[in-house]
């Protein structure tokens, strides 16, 4: 993407996303083009596919969110991108991702996170900072209407019962931040929140001791990326007003700006999320009292992604428009 | 290693190392402080350990030889090092080598067989060449003075029978040499040969179709670095005047240098070889018709190597001192 020269010469504005997902991997890709001060924070409690295998089995810290957000921010050529992105398809290794192994074995022979982090950066030629919201090991837990708490981020995700409402998530053990995110959250002008599942990708984050008091704290204005579609088992028909009810709950301030999609989504896509009793999030934010602002754009990716049939970890069909969200981001980093 | 200042100025000789096990890392190593226009042609035969797996699981070119001869060319800072011969020691990845993992990966995503050296070539920031002896897929096969034929490298290489002794070894299919590697073999000036396995990592090279003719038909002087011990089941009871007539006739040249251990080996290094029905190779070149240049000394790393638990692949206890064997091979190579 070429950028405008008129951005050039301004002071850099210190952005930073969390999550780690998915539609963390669109919101990094778009904006690493533009002259940012662009940084992550990312979850570390993911517990399912390969990854929770290889934290599981050889006690590191999950590595596919972090290697997401570092393929994301990569300037490397394609090649080294794609490698990080490749999944073994038979044998032994079926289902793993080499960036996941990658992460595995240098945090094994590494003497610190931190250095890990380093090294990959590096290796990568990452634009911007990845930076785990933790370091410590800890499980996302969900307590649901019906009183039971299910344990690991993967149970969460795959429970696909709707009448199971989560009533609150949480961390078990507590643990406390990466002073790094702290700082970050801190001096940033910009937190971007979303796109990505809210209890299982945004919170986690949020949840992590000490993060929640700095985003409030923090004199940035956060925009927050509203959900495409509703995600069965967790924001079960969930319409806009839900998630910013939610939102709140979890991050103690209301967004100062909300994307919310009013494109098209293609048939055939709809269909598959019906059938996984999944549907496109209403926007009613009209009748709340939010008073931050609303911003209602087609933010629609046309392309059907596809699952590949090595991963065991179900992923979107449809995706937020890295092009289409970056230019609304921008727009309003740059007024 | 710091280099004399006398070597640097005159034209750069072509020395290229044939084998691929861990005595060929010692050569490499050794010789890669040197201002030499250094390569190594590497058997692609191997099918035990990990390397054996991803080669049946996932039909790549076996990479543990051409992964150990990069790593001992690469100039890499040290973790990197580290990293590519990290071996996985839990879960489904125990006994999987990183570097494997990496070359398998970069094998599955790249257009080619030389594509995938020339990144992992560039990423390990190796002085020199690798270069396969062929990038076809065979098997190395030994025919026993019993009539028997075993079919694959890692049979031969754990057969410890010592009554059985190998009649002749072949490869099946029968493969076309990779071109470089002949061009390779016609401009040298010197060709290095072992140590290393006679019949499983060395003879594999040259049994490939053209290498034989390549080097009856090139200037090069070939140096060649007598095993320290004898192998069970394939050089049992070897004296070096054995390993010569072998070497003659698979090679098809006699060696013009044979370099040839008089140090002493640790007592406990040498029980452990007891154990294994091994001994060192005696030194009988003297009354043999031999006329190349037989250098006798001490070229014993005193260390005693450790297995890896995790290394499902015996390997030598006793080395070749890297530093020793360069210090004599680089004298007669600027003579």
């Amino acid at each position: 993407m070429t950028v405008s020269v008129k951005y050039q010469n301004r002071k850099k504005k210190v952005v930073t996303v969390i999550g780690g997902g998915t539609g963390t991997f669109v919101v990094l890709s778009g904006l690493k083009a533009y002259p940012l001060d662009l940084g992550v924070i990312v979850n570390v409690m993911d517990s399912g596919g390969s990854t929770g295998k290889l934290r599981d089995q050889l006690g590191v810290l999950p590595p596919g969110d972090l290697r997401q957000c570092l393929v994301a921010l990569s300037e490397a050529p394609n090649l080294w991108r794609k490698l990080f992105l490749y999944r073994f398809d038979a044998g032994d290794l079926k289902g793993y991702n080499f960036g996941n192994l990658f992460l595995t074995a240098l945090e094994k022979i590494s003497h610190s996170y931190p250095d890990v982090i380093k090294t990959a950066s590096f290796v990568l030629k990452i634009k911007g900072k990845v930076i785990p919201a933790t370091y410590k090991k800890t499980n996302l837990c969900a307590q649901y209407s019906d009183g039971e708490v299910l344990r690991r981020e993967h149970y969460i995700d795959e429970n696909i019962n709707t009448k199971k409402k989560i009533i609150r998530v949480f961390l078990e053990p507590k643990v406390k931040a990466n002073p790094d995110a702290l700082k970050r959250l801190e001096k940033s002008d910009y937190i971007i929140v979303g796109p990505g599942d809210l209890f299982t990708s945004i919170f986690p984050v949020v949840l992590v001791g000490g993060v929640k008091k700095a985003i409030g704290s923090s004199k940035a204005k956060i925009i927050y990326n509203m959900n495409l579609m509703t995600k069965v088992g967790q924001t079960t028909d969930y319409k806009a007003s839900d998630h910013l009810r939610e939102f709140k709950k979890y991050i103690g301030r209301e967004p100062n700006y909300v994307i919310i999609n009013n494109g098209r989504i293609p048939k055939g896509i709809l269909k598959w999320y019906q059938d996984n009793k999944e549907k496109p999030v209403s926007n009613d934010l009209a009748k709340t009292n939010f008073d931050g602002k609303i911003i209602v754009a087609d933010v629609v990716d046309d392309k059907q992604y596809r699952q590949s049939a090595s991963d065991s970890v179900k992923r979107s069909v449809l995706r937020h428009s890295s092009t289409k969200l970056t230019k609304i981001i921008t727009k309003i980093i740059y007024a």
